[in-house]
């Protein structure tokens, strides 16, 4: 749970950083979530892809290095992780993530006054300042719930799909524990292709933990319930779509793949196909 | 087949959903294509990279990963691959493509809508959407259809040279199953090199099943024959030039570098240099 | 001490490099630091990350390639380096660094004298040009001390906390020699993230070494003691903050991950947990 | 030789296509050198970098993969490499640069056309489209020789150091025969830190094959000898100035690197430090 704990906060350190220096810290950065453009959106991608490859370096060898509730629900469902270690798996990844957050917060918020300062607004119609700690949906969406909660659930859907192909020693899993580090790309790759509908949380306790975070630091609304001009109340679907979505898809895997990866290696056992280094 | 099926679909999951960041998905991304920057094409060149990357470790220890009827033709002309196998692996890949279109369709249609209604321009002639899903050459060539045609052959023979190269346990071929990360950088090394005269299908598969898809869901002309102000009916050249390039880049390993490496190894045999791991 | 030396040489070499690419290299680059936009960024996060990896490459066989005087202070503490050996490498690092500098200023002087002539401003008053060598607060921070003290603590001890976890072999440390490309990735991600606050010196001897080296060309006030419109005497900062940043990272893995991988390994031993590949 | 040919053929074309790309494919990139951002950088440096990867990979377990002769030559001087064979290299490699810049040349013409059209001056002085495949020196340097040999010493110095540090088994080399990707990222770090005072060349086969083509091609004087407004006979800097900083490179290594390693491994043979695996 110590494991859980830090790898969460190496995660949403080096995460919501990244997206601190895009928003807030550049000297050219955007002030408003409309300036951003293809190169800021590189930093985050890679910022965030970068903390995922270190927060299960760090945890890794100790916890499994979930990092992530949707992870260990899948995890628990494909029977690799016992069910009554979930809720204390999930509290010390929300908690991680918390300290994170205030963490960056400490470090970053002469940079965070002065872009509220430049933008005019109070801090809690700062899109773009609260948009370095959580998510929210693109203005396209207006205000429905389906077409975010879709994201969420195909976001998460591929990253278990391909956590499951990367850690199964009968299919290619990278050896000379590269894991972790190719598992970090996946997340560069959701980043590049998931990314921008609704912020890719693809993680409950990374999008909730800084939320709670930015509620309790004045961001009022547009934290919690998550209410701006064109929704209101986006708090759950990126705690619920991931967890769906990481279900999904390690059953895709599960079903597809396990199979036949378990017939080519003549295996007969009846357990779990992958077996997390634990 | 199955293995191919999801890989396929993974690769073009990653692939076309990094072009609809690009293109639909950034705050401040270009509505038109002439708008379109050097950090957007940062964005597409990884993206397409990191999904073969991940595509390659889904289906890699199961069918061997083609992914790409322009391999499949190419281990089969090098005698690694079964003939009679070419149109199901073909089948299964061209069906991956479509259904991949078609997910990622479903999450960014508000995002693509609001491109469209922002562009002014009816969707059947909105060539910046439909430049998520499938290729066209770049207006420069005019009507030429040979420029895009060897377009396509050079970046195809590159690919399957050192595809060749990079599974060629006698030459430098990367361990500990890292190959699949390799030829993913191959394929961000096309698109930074090759990609912007016609979009680097490069695989009749990625450019067929969108385009099918396009199609059917009323991109008109454009999609299918292929269509516009300086071309007309462009979709199969990302077909044919695909098929021939890589058996001309698998040609010339063979001819090159399979005698010599044999020779330093003392090898006899007369069967094909490199075997896949399938 | 010589491995130190051109570890350090090789590290302040390339990562200068980049900066000076960055700033006054690149036809489009902005000669005021206001004009720095994200691409910018990327170049020198990419530049002073692949600098660490090809400084540890260059030293890690002989003297296990610290090249930081935080690096050197944190092993110490934890017993894997003896104390008396601690002076003698600060003193190496800081030799390579400010050669290092040097070397650069004699390829880029040209680039210099350009960028200071195009700005209007003497060299002296150079923000830009000098930010090439060595690290200032963002103006944001006013003149507190505080920010950039915290920002050059909570950098460091990042750095120092994943250096723990990726050579501890009982965690999960990458294999195959390929530690120092995953240390250098560190660099990038801390760049990406906690990069724009001062410039992320994290290290004693990149930013004395090279300070001390504007300083004897004329730069003045602004190299030493580091003194702008918004802030006078800056220069302790990057030399006290990554010290202390690093002996907590590297506590707080040691209280946090290495007993419990001890405890998961059966070790008993008393010494410290990791050992340095010396 | 028939690898030497085929890897720099391959290093050409992904690195001449990459800044094909970069000056004349994107429809947005700049028609002028001036134009020039730091993403177009960024597309170069990886590119670069990348076609080194693969070059490599191609022709690593036949001939060593030198693909330059500056390489050559240093390992000769190191006596790694028979001196009989030096000028065999350097023919297949100038042959096989050539080449590379044909084929690139057919498949960009017409968006070479399209760029000078838009340019609205004549070839022979279109140095954005000659900078395609050739380097120059910085408007900044004047008509000084000094300055871009410098810059091509220090270059092609630290290339060949960190080649001797990535292939030295005594020190930290790479496993898993990743050493290509590693040797690749030297060249991506060379392209960020001195890539633009006067386009990297580092490599004589690299930039005298292209430039030759491309004053058989038409482009002129800016060709051969080198000539613009702002300085005349350009093109031996880039053939003597690698020669010259890659032995350097070596040295530096054997004295005060390779004395050391050796130490620690006990060895007590007369013979080179390093073997390439040739």
């Amino acid at each position: 749970m110590i494991a859980e704990f830090l790898g969460t906060f190496v995660l949403i350190l080096f995460g919501v950083g990244s997206v601190a220096v895009a928003v807030a810290g550049l000297p050219g950065s955007g002030r408003q979530v409309g300036e951003f453009g293809p190169a800021n959106w590189l930093i985050i991608a890679w910022g965030w892809g970068l903390a995922v490859v270190f927060g299960v370096y760090v945890a890794g060898g100790v916890s499994g290095a979930h990092l992530n509730p949707a992870v260990t629900l899948a995890f628990a469902v494909r029977r690799q992780f016992p069910l009554k270690k979930i809720l204390p798996y999930w509290f010390a990844q929300l908690v991680g993530a918390f300290t994170a957050a205030a963490l960056v917060y400490s470090s970053y918020r002469w940079a965070i006054d002065a872009a509220i300062a430049k933008s005019g607004a109070p801090r809690d119609q700062s899109l773009a300042t609260y948009s370095i700690f959580a998510t929210f949906p693109a203005e396209y969406f207006g205000n429905s719930w389906w077409g975010p909660l879709l994201d969420q659930i195909i976001g998460t859907g591929i990253l278990l799909l391909l956590i499951c192909a990367l850690t199964d020693t009968r299919n290619t899993a990278p050896m000379s524990n590269l894991g972790p580090f190719l598992i970090g790309l996946v997340v560069v790759a959701i980043g590049l292709a998931f990314g921008t509908n609704a912020g890719y949380a693809i993680n409950p306790a990374r999008d909730f933990g800084p939320r709670l975070f930015t509620f309790m630091e004045g961001w009022g609304d547009i934290a919690l319930p998550g209410t701006f001009q064109w929704f209101s109340g986006y708090w759950w679907i990126p705690i619920v779509g991931p967890l769906i979505g990481g279900v999904i898809g390690a059953l895709v895997y599960d079903l597809l793949i396990t199979p036949v990866v378990r017939l080519l290696h003549g295996e007969r056992e009846e357990g779990p196909a992958t077996e997390e280094p634990s």
